[in-house]
């Protein structure tokens, strides 16, 4: 048996340093879990002077990525850079290299998850990535452990904090999302680009991989329809809250018939729903299997140590599985390699959901009823609608959530409606999430 | 390597029934997760006539235990009998003939729990557990997998959804606790005696497993104090609301100072927080760990397909191992067998808490005064206080909140104020969780 895992950290930011921390200060309780050390050997970054907190024994540090890699005291290399190019470098060479490897890198398994599958499984070592996706929450384990025996119906991830926490605070606090960003820029809680985080991309991202995993099939990830909450207005919150919903930026993944959606997009929930209180910058994925039911897991998205939780909990189980000479014990991929199917993903038209759908309108009579008729004609019927306040000839929201529609006819709907004369402005379009009733 | 995984049930109850449909149905996604078939091939009940709603394939059907355990195409026990000494002999014997044991039964781990565990680490066999706490909830591989990382913390549970399911009722209706016990009753979410569950025994086994698998110490299930709902009363609830909390009965247990606090008893939580809002019969477990912070794990507690589920899990993690040839690769216990160190678990009366004290009283001058005085004496002190409605001469409730006290004082304040003429019942106490404000 052997007496160590070694264990080599590449790029030492936020999150490297939160692993770092881990394994130093909790190293006697995961030795009494793996009942072996599990040793940091090696560290590389570019910048090796920075204060990072952190007291590390010395020659830990190096500014060469390939010291890590062929360090023959590393067992298991975490990579940490982030980005594609050089993180996917990183991985291939360790594979090749025959080391184990553990990443938080969303980005690279979305588009390039296939070649890394592909490659840990032909030499024989681990890919584990629990962090990728909800910081420090167990989700990856979830779907390909504790729930291994269901057919996963559907998914729903609050799975970006700062989408999330720039929500509830307009939520909270009725402001615009641009006043609220730039707050969340000067509190660190949004980057100075937030494109990735609040046009999508990134929860994009963490669902492909969810949708990978719980599916079974490669997932391409241009097929994922990906829509952020830049164009969500005060307005469509205070309305979202008359009718009893919040308004989240989900990752949605459901099981129809065979076929696979996967989308994010701003979407209003019923306010005492599982995951419609999670605010602020906490994630929460709730799972829906065919024998469990809902499943509902919560906690910090993001962050040195949560993040770096999840890196340790896999740095332990590929320790669990070298001692135990069980590597490859759970595919990557969770499902065998050559049990994977490629399952069609439903383009967007072809969704089904409930729609909100505020129209601004000068207010005259027969818009109304023009507005109804162009929906009856895409054969879509409204289960609600609310004008407030009139104010003829004046514009003036007319707010409609519909019953079960296909996306396709209210696209085509909304194309008719919005040329009308009497619309003002670009109708606004949120789907709901919720029974139809 | 092994063609197949061969699963034998013994109980063939709810849990049962819902397992086998589980892996009958989910057969063919097992098989592509696992690589190979993972088949039920035979079940041992005293009844084999009883119509279940499942068709099995014939000849699986025994009435003798030792037809499945002696089984030579049975790798996986499923123990599901319940009760101690039936199911100790049935898990023993599985055991014994170097079978691997899944089983449910939380009442037998947590009294015999440290034979079983020895046992299966003595044989090399695999002991699993999953379905023990929260039903469906994959509570158990987050404390051994997820978050193996951690130290942790603490852990809030809401893990018995009978309590859960009166009290929730309660809270919304305002009902006593005969009236709701009735109805659950009639309804099939109580049983008949209802004393494990609503006397708060059910939560303390499920407690016991979880403080065991946290702090890899064995646990002696009497240390843990165990307090139930029988005399919650709908004036504190309704005193609760007032406050801006929660009752619920929840299994406590923390790290302190190198000693484990365990208890279950009824207790106030912040309505915000993100375990009060759990209702009816889901169970949720909030664990906190160095790292990660607060998870939160929220599901169906119970049921035949949500706990048959869990124990699908555990079968497809066991037959993982077997193919792999990892079996013990995680130890029953999650700490290592000869790395378990029993902990000090810190009686009742010295453990730390925010009270809710209800006194009634005799209306009349100086009352107030005598209470506020006895504990200030035990070094207790108010954080708020309400008295509601004036009566002269007559009983009326006085509610105290407590800043951060010692149990021991409290008790020892009430034995005193109880003795006093002017108090006309035995003081209502609610221990409660949150800040000290």
């Amino acid at each position: 048996m052997k007496a160590r895992i070694g264990v080599g950290i590449i790029g030492f930011g936020t999150v490297g340093t939160g692993v770092a921390k881990i394994l130093l200060e909790n190293a006697a309780l995961i030795r009494r879990r793996v009942g072996v050390p599990v040793d940091l050997v090696r560290i590389a970054d570019l910048d090796v002077t920075r204060d990072r907190g952190i007291t590390l024994p010395a020659g830990l540090l190096t500014t060469d990525a390939k010291h890590v890699i062929h360090d023959p005291s590393v067992d298991v290399v975490v990579e940490l850079i982030g980005g594609y190019e050089a993180a996917k470098r990183v991985i291939l060479d360790a594979i090749a290299a025959g080391k184990h490897v553990v990443t938080a890198n969303k980005a690279l398994l979305a588009l390039h998850g296939e070649e890394l599958f592909d490659a840990a499984a032909r030499k024989g070592v681990e890919l584990a990535f629990e962090a990728s996706v909800g910081g420090g929450i167990p989700v990856i384990r979830a779907l390909t452990e504790g729930l291994a025996g269901n057919t996963i119906q559907s998914i729903y991830g609050i799975i970006n904090g700062t989408s999330n926490y720039i929500l509830s605070r307009m939520t909270q606090e009725g402001q615009s999302f641009e006043a609220v960003l730039k707050d969340a820029q000067q509190a660190g809680y949004a980057e100075a680009d937030p494109t990735f985080d609040v046009a999508g991309i990134d929860s994009a991202h963490k669902l492909a991989i969810l949708v990978s995993l719980a599916y079974g099939t490669p997932v391409n990830f241009k097929e994922i329809y990906t829509e952020g909450i830049t164009h969500i207005t005060a307005t469509d919150i205070a309305y979202a809250k008359e009718f009893g919903f919040t308004i989240k930026l989900l990752g949605i993944a459901k099981l129809v018939d065979g076929e696979v959606e996967a989308r994010v997009h701003p979407t209003m929930l019923p306010s005492g729903s599982p995951i419609a209180e999670v605010g602020g910058v906490y994630n929460a994925i709730q799972l829906v299997g065919d024998a469990v039911g809902d499943v509902v897991l919560y906690g910090r998205g993001a962050g040195s140590l949560p993040t770096g939780s999840a890196v340790v909990s896999d740095v332990i189980a590929i320790g669990r599985n070298i001692l135990a000479g069980a590597v490859g014990r759970v595919p990557a991929a969770s499902f065998q390699q050559d049990q994977r199917r490629p399952l069609r993903m439903k383009p967007m038209e072809e969704i089904s959901s409930l729609y909100y759908l505020r129209f601004m309108v000068v207010d005259r009579p027969g818009v109304l009823a023009q507005i109804a008729g162009e929906l009856g004609r895409c054969g879509i019927s409204i289960s609600s609608m609310l004008q407030q306040g009139r104010r003829e000839g004046q514009t003036v929201p007319v707010v409609i959530k519909t019953h079960m529609a296909q996306e396709r006819d209210v696209q085509t709907a909304l194309r008719e409606i919005n040329r009308k004369p009497f619309i003002s402005e670009p109708t606004a379009l949120i789907r709901v999430e919720g029974k139809d009733e």
